[in-house]
C-alpha cells in the first residue's frame, strides 16, 4: 500500500477523536481497570464464570477482551504510536484495538477505514456517523459497539439521553427530519439490505442529503454492520470505562 | 375488592421497594456515584460538535409523560398515601404512576399487581425479577421500561455492567445456569409465545425451579410484555433521574 | 389496598357479562363436563395422553387447568363470593380464575384488572374489546384465550361468524373503518411494539377514537399480552364448555 | 388426458367425504343460506359492506365467493356430475369449486389433485390429511382453508377439540408423537422450506413414516402452501355451513 | 376425469415449451451429463457424499432425483407420450417429472395443472408466468425451481441477466410497471398471505391487469409454493443441463 | 498509513486472484461491454429504463454502476497501478473497485482490507472464503456480491454447480463437515449475530477449525455484511462479464 501523508495522518487521529482530558485521571469507578500498560489481549488470571447475585465489586466483564485465543503480535511501530497515541489522549486503547492486534495487517486496514469514515472529512458530523453507529449495532444487540459507541454519542452530544435512546430505541429520540431519515435509513439497510431502493435514497435527498452524504450513511452502516458481527462472533468486551463516561 | 390487611400493606410499599433514603443521603451501594447536589446532567465543559439541538442542559424528555391528553384525576387518599411514601423513599413519583393517574380504578390495579409480582412473596428474588423485566423490555425496546428496570437491576446487584447486560443482550452476562435458563424462558414467551411448551418447563425444573418459580416467571414476562406495549403505545417516558441511578 | 364500594362492586361483576340463561341447560355438546361444584384445580383421576385417531367422545381437554402443581387455595370470603357469582351467572367459573386460585392476591389483582379494563367505562363497546382480545391472541397463537374469547365475541356480537374472523385472520372481517383502525393499531402493538409511533396514535384519531379510548385500546391489547403469555407458560387449558357456545 | 377408470371414479368422489346425511337437513344456525340449486359465483343481490355491532342474523359472509368478478362458464358433463355428487352427499358445493368454476381446465386440475392427495390411497388416514391441511392454513392464517378444512378435522375424528387445537395452535393438542412429528414437519416445511434437510425426514422415519408417507405429508403440506394462497389473494369465502359443522 | 381433446392436447405439449434445438447437441459443459434414454429415478451406482476441494469435473448432482426411496411405476400410455415427448423436444425428461413418476395419477394431475398454468391460455406472456416461478422460489430458496425456471426466464427473454435478478434479488431489475406490481404481489403473497386485501389486487387493476389475469398471478404464485414445498422436502435435484442453458 | 513492503506488495495482488488468461479474450456473450479503458463511473450515454420483454440483446445492466452521482477522483499511483493490475490480469476493473473510485482513501482502505481477507495468509482456503461471501449474501439477497463471487466459487472450485448451490441454498451442497460447519456459523452470524454465543465456536472447533480460522471465518462473514448492505444501498451492478465466467 502506498504511502501518503494523508493516510500517515490518519493513522495518528485517535479512534475517539475527543480530547479526553478529563479522563486522563478518570474517576474511579468501580470495576474499571486501567489500561495496561503494554496491549495485552488476555490478563495473566483467567476470568472466573461470575455468579451474580450479591453486591459486590463489579467483576472485570472485559477480560479477556474476545473468547478466542489470539496472541498479540509484535506492534509495529506505526500501530506502537497509534496505541500511544491513544492512551494519551483517551486514557487507554480500546479493546477492539487489542481485539485486531493479533496480525498488523489487519490491525491497519481496520484503522484505516474506521478512521476515514468516522473521522475523516463528511458532510455528516461526527455526532451524526456515531449515532448511526449505534442504532445499527440496537438493532443487531451488538454488546461492544452499543457500548463504546453509545458512550461516544454522550460524549459528542454532551446529552446522555441521547445516547440512550439510541441504544434502546432510536424512535423515541425526538430528532429533525434530516437525521430521522438517515437513520430510518441505516436501520432498513441493516434489517433487510435487499428491500433498499431508489425510492429509500430519494427519501434521504429531499430530508437534505446529497449523494456523498447517502454514501456515507451507507457505509458508515456497513462497517457497523460488520463490526457487531465480528465482535458478537469472538464475544468482544468493551473497556469498562465506557460505561460511565458522559452520564 | 375486599379489604384485606394484606392488601392495604401492599398498597404502601413503595414501587421501587430498596430504600431511597439514600437517595437524599444515599447509601453507598456499590457503583452509585453520589447523586449531585443539584441535578447535573451534564459535565461543565460543553461538547464541541454537537449538532443536534446545542449543548445546553438537557431537553426535559419526560414533558409529558404520555403523548395522550389525559388529565389527571383527583387522587383517591389511598393513591395520595402511596405517591407520597414514594415520594417520601425514592425522591419522586414514577412516571407510571403519573400516567394511570388519570383513573384511580386503573392506577389501584395496576399498583396492585405490580406490587405483588415484583416486590411480594416469591422464589425469585428481586432482582432476578427484575432481570427479567429488563430482558424482556430489551426484546420489546421499551424505552421506559428499560431505563427504569435497568436502574433497578444496577440497584439491585450493585454491578452497573448488569443492568447494561440486560438492556442490550442478556446472553453477554456471564449468568449462572439458573439464571440463564430463567431469561432464555422469559425471552422465549416472549417473542413466540405459542412454541412454548413442557419441554421448556422441565428445563426451568431441570435448572432448579419449581412450579410455583415456573408461574412467577411467566408472570413477570407476562405483565412486562403488557407494559411494554402500554408504554410504548403512549409515548411514555421515564423520569431523567433513572438515567444516571447506580452507575 | 382501599374499599372502596366501585371496587368492591366490580367484584361482583361476573368476568363474563352476558347473562348465559340459555347456557344455564347447556346443550350436551360432545366432551363437555359440567363445571365442578367447587372450585378444583385438577380431576382426581390424571388425563391419560389421548391418542386421536378413532371418532368418540372428546376427551376432557381441560384436565389439569395447568400443567403446573400449584395446589389451590383457600378462597377468601370476596373471591368465594366470585366464584359463586360466576357459577350462577354463567354456569361455571372461568378456567383462568381457577388457574390463579393458588394464591388470593395474584387472583384479586387478576380480577380487578381484568374487570375493569373489559367490563367497566369505556368509549369502547364490550364486543370491541373482546374483538381485540381474540385479535391479539390470534396474533400469539393462544389456545385458552381464542377460545375463551372468541365465544365472547360471538355471544356480544350474534354473530358467529365474527368470532371466527378474529381468531383465523381479523383482516376477513368486513368491519367499518373505526374497528379496523382498532385492530390494526392492536396487532401493530403486539407484532412489533417499538414501531409504534405518533402516526399510528393520529390514525386511530382520525377514524373517531378519543385519547382516552387510544388508552383502553392499548391497555387491553396489552392485557392479552400478558395473559396470552401466562397461558401459554403454564398450557392454560379453556372449559370445554366454551367451544360450543353461541356457534 | 388419458381416460382412467380410476381417475373417473375419482372425479365421482365427494370433496368431502364423509357422508353428511345428517347435515341434509342442517339446522339452521344464524346467517346459514341454502346452497343455491345451480352454481353461481355470485348472488343476485350485492352483499353490502356489513357494519358489525349489534347482535342479529350473522351477515351472508361467502356472498360473492370471491373477490374478483370470474363469471362461472358452463359446467361441462363430468363437472356437472361432480357438482350434482357434491350436492346430494354433502348438502352444498364447496365454494373453492365455484371459485374456480370460471374455466373448466382449471377446475378438473384442481379436483383431479385435490381428490387423489386427500381421498386417495395413502399411508396416512384422511384425518391425518387433514389435520396436516389446517396446521398448515393456521400458518398461513388462510380463513377459507381453517374453516372448511376445521370442519373436516371435526368431523373425521368426532373431537370438536381437535379442529380448534389445528386451528388455534397444533401444540396444544394432546397427539401421539406419530402425528405430532407429521404436524411440526408440515409446519416447518410451511414458515421455512429452505431449512428442511435430512435430519427432517429422518425424523419422520424414526417417528414410523415410510418415504412415501414423507411424499404424502410433503404434498399435502404443499398443497395447501398452493391453495392458502389462492384462497388468500382471492379474498374466498367458505360456505357459512361448515362453521357449524360438527361441533 | 373426462376425456377432453383439449387435455389430451395439454398433455403433448412440453413442459418446457421453447424448442430447444440448439440445445440437442449442447455445449459440452463440465458436469453435464446426457440426459438418460429411458426415465430412471436413481442411477446405477449409488452418489459418493462429494467433498469439495479441488478443481474437476462437476459430480453428479441430480442422481439421486429426491431423497426418498420411491421406485418409478410403469408408464401408462399417455404418461409414456408425453415423455417421449420431452425427451424429443427438450433433449431430456424433467426431474420433477421422474420425482412424480412413482404414481400415474399423481404424475397426471400435477402435470395437468402445470401445462394448463404455465402454458395455457392467460394475459400473462409465458416468460411473466416463468418470472413469478422463479421469484417466488427465490423467495423460498428453493433450488430445484430456481435452477429449472430460471433457466426458462433466460430462454424466453434472451436475456440472461433477467433469469440471474430473478433468481438472486427481483427488485434489482430494471422492470416496467406492470412487471413489478405483479411480482411484488406474488412475492408478498408468498411471504405473508394473510396480509393480501383488496388493496393489494386495486394496486394490480391500476397496473393493467384484469381480475382473470390477477387470477393467474395467484395461482401461479400459489403453484410454486407448493413445487417449493415438494421438492424442499425431497431434496429434489434439477437436471444438470438447465445450469448451462441460454447464459 | 505506514509503509510496509508487506502491504505494498498486497496493493498489486488482483481482487481475483486467479489467472484468468482464458478471459483474455472472453467469449462473447450478450451484453457484455469492453471493460473501459480508463475508469468511468458513468457511460456517456444514460442508460434508458428498459422493458423487458421480447428476446434481444441483454442490456447494459452495468451501467451507471451505482445510483448515486459521485465523480470519478483522480487515481493516485499507488491505485493506478493496482487498477491496471486488474486490467491485465481479469481482463477487466471490478465495477466495486470503480464504485469506490470516488475518495482514494475510501478506495485504498477498501483494497487492503478486502485483499488482506480474502487473498492473505489464512488457515481457509480461498475457495472457502468465497463460499461464505456468497452464503452471506445470499442470506442478505446481494446482487453484486453473489454475482462476483457466485463466480470466483465457480472458478476456484472449477464446479460450476457449487456457485449455484452457495447462490441459491447453500444447504443442497453435499460438503463435508467442516466446511457445513463453516457455512452454518457464517450464515447464523449473519441472520441473528446477537445470538452467537460460546457453543457456536466450540461446534467450529469440533469441525477441525482452530480460533485463528474462527476469525477469519467471522471477519469475512462481516465483511460481506457490510458490502452487502454499500451494494444494496448504492445499487452496485455488476460487472457483466462475471455472469457468464466458468460456467
Amino acid at each position: 500500500m502506498p504511502k501518503t501523508n494523508k493516510n500517515s495522518k490518519a493513522v495518528v487521529k485517535p479512534l475517539m477523536a475527543k480530547s479526553a482530558k478529563a479522563q486522563s485521571a478518570p474517576r474511579p469507578i468501580k470495576g474499571s481497570k486501567p489500561a495496561p500498560a503494554k496491549p495485552a489481549l488476555k490478563p495473566a488470571a483467567p476470568s472466573p464464570k461470575t455468579v451474580i447475585q450479591k453486591p459486590g465489586p463489579a467483576p472485570a466483564d472485559d477480560a479477556p477482551v474476545i473468547a478466542l485465543n489470539l496472541p498479540a503480535a509484535k506492534l509495529n511501530p506505526s500501530m506502537a504510536a497509534y496505541f500511544k497515541k491513544c492512551q494519551d489522549k483517551l486514557g487507554f486503547v480500546p479493546n477492539v484495538l487489542l481485539a485486531y492486534a493479533f496480525d498488523m495487517v489487519k490491525l491497519e486496514a481496520f484503522v484505516a477505514m474506521y478512521n476515514d469514515l468516522m473521522l475523516g472529512e463528511s458532510g455528516l458530523s461526527k455526532l451524526e456517523r456515531e449515532m448511526i453507529a449505534v442504532a445499527v449495532s440496537s438493532q443487531n444487540r451488538c454488546y461492544y459497539c452499543l457500548t463504546a459507541h453509545g458512550a461516544a454519542v454522550r460524549q459528542y452530544s454532551g446529552n446522555p439521553l441521547l445516547g440512550e435512546h439510541m441504544v434502546m430505541n432510536y424512535r423515541v429520540a425526538r430528532l429533525n427530519r434530516r437525521q430521522r431519515a438517515m437513520l430510518d435509513f441505516a436501520v432498513k439497510l441493516t434489517a433487510s439490505p435487499w428491500s433498499v431502493e431508489e425510492a429509500d435514497r430519494e427519501r434521504l435527498r429531499r430530508a437534505g442529503f446529497t449523494d456523498r452524504d447517502i454514501w456515507d450513511i451507507s457505509a458508515v452502516a456497513g462497517f457497523f454492520n460488520m463490526s457487531n458481527r465480528v465482535a458478537s462472533a469472538t464475544d468482544m468486551r468493551p473497556n469498562m470505562v465506557y460505561h460511565g463516561q458522559a452520564r
